[in-house]
């Protein structure tokens, strides 16, 4: 067990380090010899992973970072003059650098939220160009599950978005860098936010949750699957020696690891809300649903906080601040940064 | 101490795991919190351990794989009617998938060589093309060093290269998956065969040295360094938790483990050469100037061979196949490996 | 002279067709051999009309359409994690086909904007993500003058918008497929919108205002223009009897054609506006600035006017419609719609 | 009746005009108002001429170079990490500045020939690496009908590369820049080299054969042709006053203009090879099958001529030199050519 250091960052999960299971994990992995390229019997094991998880059509592949994961998925729906309907705050929008644009040469018909969240109606507008060839063809609807604003879809409403989306000759991806935060919060399987409502591609994240570096794509439309190692390696994610990549993404999917992890941390930002409703001046931007606490904060409280914590505004002018909780964040790290927040309060 | 087991791959180099003292490495960076995406001080001391080894000017960059290196490292020089020039045996050209071409748009010219290695003449006629707008114009050399066939360059001869690529205008980028390799088996440092030649940016590989997954872009013209971390980005390169890449290339960089491990990773491919100087029927194709022994073997014979050992045929046709050596390979191995040719033999 | 056919088209200028100056240069042209791809008297005469008309530094490059005009211009300032800011209205954004995605690579930072036209406060949100590497970088500011409802900027907006862009390290791109029509209506030259207020690159529309097929990307940054030969073969722009492009451009620029041809689809434009505003139902949706009519308009009356004129809604829901004139668009012409109109109403 | 001019060029069928009744096709198209992008009756009957001439399956569609006919006929066939076979001195290689790697992200794989030829064992190489996700994967096969070298396909050569490619599951991509040669010196159909033998996607070029700028992109799959507007758009080849494109390649099509164009430029050069062949010093370098004539001519005859004369060395190390005829050279053209060429050998 590790003695937790002081202060704790809330800027990131990313911030946190790796899952002492994982590592283990990584390290029993070791000794000998394993074919590269994920010709190895760890990276069976996950596949094997991936179908008592996901169900016996589901075809997971190990990557190495998120917005790989996101691009090899979407790359495998989109032909030369498609388009992605996502909302304005997609990562693959708004932190990726224009990987979407320039890898994929895909647009990003962005849509404004309330809350981060894709619903039917949004695809009204992009549909109206279908046949237009003016118009880059809409082929793809992506969300995350959990949303960049910490929010969840419900699982009947990815499903009506995955009805919409097919009915227009669209497919829907998903996000899933925190899939494990929104299953835990909701109380549901994994499958019950994928497979079981029309998803078609997900990715499903490993960093985050406690992995080192570790994400996957996983295809549940088969007609898809054959595709993923072509684009997985001209889109620089395949790892040679992938049986650490996949020992990773075993290790999280045994003994419930994933939802472990993502339910404490999403304990500890609820932890975190829950001591913040009665500190005055300050107020939630979005309801708290997984391990993200957004909240509206006077700007003379953010500074006072960020000389001694970490953690980054989504919208300074507005005074948005993201406080982000990870496996490894404690109680009284909570505590902590709660008496911190009273202090500057006052 | 792991216990060496039996049968080694003598297929790649990146079937073996990592170096235990890697492993350490990655163990020791995981305690508490570390900022992402570089902003960290493994990063920041791997980019010392750079300077150190590479020069002042020198500005190391970590990544995760060979070819998001390579593709990195080239799109650094590459606008966007240019083309590089390599030999037809590149890694780029041909192991791939064709990512230079996608993610680069970039056109490779490709020449052939008789050893894998380019030289100054072969520059010309694509140097006869600039200023022609039906062509693209050729604006980097790309070169690998190991080369595809186990063959090295003198610094000298990099050096030519550098000189000539330069004068008409273009840069020189090396590839680096095994620059450990050659610099061992040259006896010089990895700064007689980068800095001090004329290169222009290069990659270091540490995975098949015995990383997990850890490459390195390394920036010697100070002018291209500004746009590393935007296209490390758009390039699916960058590493959210990068402590754990940069503590794997700074163990490398420390003791010199890159060359004890290199040069015993050599000595093992020489001693396999040393041993089939004797054995009938098995020639070598290549000088071996590395950590890969290439022969040219009768059918029946790596048939035999196939039967308990990994290894793979480069051209089948003209019976030729590629041995290589790990940090982990054993003198016991590669008698045992010599054992098995001869009775193949005979 | 041609007789004027009923009904007109109102539905674009790109209906009407050649000016017939413009094919009798074409004809004029034919007799005899002329080098390919540029090499000719024509092409060489055009360049002289650009820098008589544009200023000494400015070069002028014929192309094949519009789009490419923009592709060609947009592709000189933009590397390869590079954006552009352009209204949301922008021909490259919403009428390409996603041309600046798949062809540049480029992000699309879309404004929203009431009349078409960028500010220079709308460079800040842009600006303020210059130096994350998370982010593409703002490179280029793209308007299109005419805009594409219609109005035009003022060399006083323009130049301030210039301003603005390069104070930020960007520059700015004109899309000038109507850049007549703006010259005309303000009563200015065409240096005075693009060369004397700070303009790097520009296209400049031939199509739209009596050619056949022929557009200029004209560059006034000196260092921008030695890459277009290369871009413009690389982008399918480059005709190969080229002296039939060349030929028509310079008829256009001959004896003030392209300024009578603008300002009397300008002129049409103005009398169908003048027209209107004694009819009732029907409202302006845009001051009328070119040869453009933005007109709101009750459904049944849109619905009565098309069974006999062509022309498109912009904007459905909100009733509004695009009625565009031409070069030779005749009073009687707009007459006999406003007559239509009336009947329409009553 | 256009009095010939001399010298005449003997660099490009690029270098001549255009014919007249192509002109005044497109004069006769310019009364009055027409749709744009080819919602047009020029267009629709340019749609009923290439079923009369290619079958009632192809589908026509017009472009503006032959470059863009190129791209947009291999775009339909070509996911994100296919190749293309050609010969290595295939246009698309090496005269359209990487436009196939940029625009279409795509690796050619090029094959040597002696004479610009493919043939059915050059895909042996290439279909090897198919399954292998290190590999592109070869997805269309594409010659030239004329090659660049001059030579032509027979029906039956065509049939078998057809065959070969479909049963590894590639598809026949012909650059028909000057297909119309080739059909005059076979003596056959149109069809008969396209249609008749499996070809499933070609280009038909107008251009060098007496139009001003049109060439078509042909369809003969029909899977593959509703994707066509939104590429010729997006690959910036749509003419927004298509009609005069139409009406170019439908003079060519009507009372076999395109026919009586290719026969009289073949027979030019053929009239100049026969001259030839009574000159010393001078020898063909390929056999003359179009309107191509190749030959080896010694240094100093070269210079003399290029006094006086137009035309470019394909090889100048090698003095190999090509003559291009055209629909408008005459037989004094030519027979000035070879008094020339007699009196510098001499």
């Amino acid at each position: 067990m590790i003695e937790p250091t002081y202060p704790k960052s809330f800027a990131s999960d990313n911030h946190a380090g790796v899952h002492p299971a994982i590592l283990d994990a990584m390290t029993a992995a070791n000794p000998g010899d394993a074919r590269a390229y994920g010709d190895d019997t760890w990276t069976a094991d996950f596949g094997r992973h991936v179908k008592d998880v996901f169900g016996p059509r589901a075809e997971g592949f190990p990557v190495l970072n998120g917005a790989g994961a996101n691009m090899v998925g979407l790359a495998l729906m989109l032909g030369r003059y498609d388009a992605v309907i996502c909302p304005d705050t997609a990562h693959i929008a708004g932190h990726e650098t224009g990987a979407a644009e320039r890898l994929l040469g895909t647009k990003l018909i962005t849509i404004p939220t309330p809350d981060g969240k894709l619903r039917p109606d949004d695809l009204a507008g992009p549909r109206s160009t279908i046949g237009n060839h003016h118009d880059p063809q809409p082929r793809a609807v992506s969300i995350s599950q959990v949303t960049e604003l910490g929010t969840c879809y419900s699982p009947d409403e990815i499903a009506a978005l995955a009805d919409a989306a097919h009915a227009s000759g669209m497919r829907l991806h998903v996000d899933g860098a925190r899939l494990a935060n929104a299953a835990a919060h909701l109380g549901c399987s994994l499958a019950a936010i994928t497979t079981e409502v029309g998803v078609d591609v997900f990715s499903f994240g490993g960093t985050k949750n406690g992995a080192l570096a570790a994400e996957a794509v996983v295809v549940l439309d088969p007609t898809l699957a054959d595709a993923v190692p072509y684009l997985r390696r001209q889109s620089l994610q395949l790892a040679s020696k992938m049986r650490f990549i996949s020992a990773q993404l075993s290790a999280l999917l045994t003994d419930d690891l994933w939802h472990r992890n993502a339910s404490h941390a999403n304990a500890m930002a609820m932890r975190l809300a829950d001591g913040l409703a009665s500190i005055p001046q300050i107020a939630l931007a979005y309801p708290v649903e997984s391990n993200a606490v957004f909240a509206v904060v006077p700007p003379a409280v953010a500074t006072a906080l960020l000389e001694r914590f970490l953690f980054h505004h989504t919208d300074e002018a507005a005074g948005i601040v993201r406080w982000m909780t990870a496996f490894d964040t404690t109680p009284a790290h909570v505590d902590d940064f709660l008496d911190a927040i009273r202090k500057a309060v006052s």
